[in-house]
């Protein structure tokens, strides 16, 4: 996916959420939302694939240490459309990163390595419209 | 001032704005916008000061390239208060970047070298709460 937007200094601290809107391109495969320290180290790295690796509608998430890729978690819920637009929300707590989205699913990601705060967010093949912080 | 959030890959393209929102800290005694290429190179260091280098609420404005500054532009209006919250819109629109405030004051500078699109953003001294691009 091209290379999105990427933002350091974040400093998201727990109890804090960061809400992402962006558009999905109409012919978009997949895109993803990563969370962690810098682009080699993910706390969580959230890929939504329309037609991605085999996955077809399916949210897969994963952390990733020194480049190394953890162990994948896949969801049920997907409230995704190609061309749509999307707005979900990050909650960091320490132990987990909760994953609200506007449908009002949700689920968490256990955090594999826990971090003060997290300084660094980047899209993937998404079209940036906001990043908030709550 | 504290180094705030920086954005790379923002992708500003021509008659899009950004507008940014954050929270004045109440000892202030600056803090700056920036956009332009990378930390070196500002199409527009937008600098609000309360009591900074001399200047009493003061909005002074610059270029940088290659981390050498240009001239300075020195503006009248000061809608900011610190302590409080502060939005601020800029319009890239080639020739000049338009600053706009949510009291419905605006000036516009100059831009100094045309680029087809904006890619980095930062924020010195303001505490991030969303960047939002239209």
């Amino acid at each position: 996916a091209s290379a999105g937007v990427a933002v350091t200094n974040l400093n998201l601290k727990p109890g804090h959420c960061v809400e992402i809107k962006g558009s999905i391109p109409p012919d978009c495969k997949g895109f993803a939302v990563n969370l962690g320290e810098d682009a080699s180290n993910f706390l969580l790295h959230f890929n939504a694939r329309f037609d991605l690796h085999g996955d077809v509608n399916k949210i897969v998430c994963n952390s990733k240490e020194a480049d190394a890729w953890g162990s994948e978690q896949r969801e049920e819920v997907f409230p995704f459309q190609q061309g749509a637009e999307v707005m979900v929300c990050f909650e960091y707590q320490t132990q987990k990163i909760i994953i609200k989205f506007s449908s009002g699913d949700q689920f968490s990601f256990p955090v594999r390595k826990v971090l003060p705060s997290i300084p660094f967010l980047s899209l993937e093949g998404l079209a940036f419209k906001s990043i908030t912080t709550e």
